[in-house]
């Protein structure tokens, strides 16, 4: 092996294949070489090629099939960023099994952050709820989500029963809601964050910062969700603008 | 130091001080405490302290100021994500000065890929143009697009010039264009794409794919730009569908 090893053997193995799968050189369902063939390309033993392979899987990178070979996942979540996003719909369109697990319920006075995002005087009771989502079975993101106690008089336990947000707040009276805004940060977990999401702390996650509002501008739900970088990508598909912009017959 | 190290000590500090500026423990513009604080805090010497505190400056988290202190950097830039998305203009609306930086540019037939994101029959021309974006002379983004030749011929030289996509594609008649898909991908970096925007391997980068249309929806171009993690979040703001909601009457 020529080049300079900067951690263990497996690790440069691991973070070579790895660096093949995040940038396509490796495609989504591929098969890689056998064990043999990287044995000879990275200069290793079989026990050093299977420990990088091993966190590959459980990196979500690879499928080891018994048998049959070792396979790039094609599983990152595409999920969608609209102006009415769903967790729920989002999933199901894309044909993945959506569901979700309340972790922590509990009503606190609104911190200034939580007040200005909902407009609320600051210390006016909201609940707080804590949740995963899955994918498949698979935890796709935790998130912490605040409801003003005024207007949604047990959301709480509405949540809990395993209902929808769409569906709960249908029963308070609002059919329809747009998100107003979100902020998309990249970072490296918390630990608490890395076990939730069952990944590595040294794997980025994405942090989804979001206001809903009701059909009123009034804003409903300040939230904000965790999401594994490596097993999910966000799109945005701005069609509706450009068919507005038709319509609108701005062409010039 | 009860904690168990998981690598040198002082990067053990580093990750802890990093993870409280990450997860706005400690927020923007915030003092850190002083070496005498954090050297008690952590249970370790001087030296370590500064080791640490040297890398989360090389990481853009925090700014020493010689006499002054050490203080929480306050410059995520916030790329708007928009029908309209510009990148100067983004910079300019916060008081960060643009400029690019060209670094290759080749006329190459289009792979699958672009091809098909162009709407282009497979191995027809295009230009290849690969620059660096600044904000305020530090490395914003580092980006491959595409742009057929055909359509555009001289766009490469055009480019090359400094101006910017915008007034270019003018001179082509093209007066305003809409962004029709944003892909986001969280993923670790290339080494190139890693010492292109001066940032460590380790740390994340978020890729932008993305296709530019004609007011006609004929696909411009796409790009990937690759931005560093740690220095940038991404919005998406709706408050115009909201309004669009609230003009068409669709309130119940």
């Amino acid at each position: 092996m020529e080049r300079k090893l900067l951690h263990g053997q497996w690790q440069q193995v691991e973070s070579d294949i790895a660096e093949d799968i995040l940038t396509g050189r490796l495609s989504p369902k591929a098969q890689l070489p056998t064990e043999a063939d990287l044995m000879e390309r990275f200069g290793v033993g079989r026990h050093t090629i299977r420990r990088a392979i091993s966190r590959l899987e459980s990196r979500g990178l690879v499928l080891v099939e018994q048998g049959r070979g070792t396979f790039v996942r094609d599983s990152r979540l595409d999920y969608r960023l609209s102006e009415r996003t769903r967790f729920s719909q989002n999933l199901l369109d894309q044909g993945r099994e959506p569901l979700g697990q309340a972790i922590h319920e509990e009503v606190v006075p609104a911190s200034e952050l939580i007040a200005e995002a909902l407009r609320l005087p600051h210390g006016e009771p909201v609940y707080h709820i804590v949740r995963r989502g899955f994918a498949d079975e698979e935890p796709i993101n935790y998130s912490h989500a605040y409801f003003p106690v005024r207007r949604f008089p047990g959301f709480d336990e509405a949540r809990r029963s395993g209902r929808s947000v769409t569906l709960i707040l249908a029963e308070y009276g609002i059919p329809d809601y747009i998100r107003l805004r979100t902020d998309i940060i990249v970072r490296l977990p918390t630990n608490e964050e890395a076990k939730q999401l069952c990944q590595s702390a040294s794997q980025p996650v994405v942090a989804l910062r979001k206001v809903d509002v009701d059909l009123k501008g009034t804003p409903i739900s300040y939230s904000e969700s965790i999401w594994p970088g490596e097993r999910v990508q966000f799109s945005i598909d701005n069609t509706s603008q450009l068919l507005d912009v038709l319509a609108r017959g701005d062409v010039i």
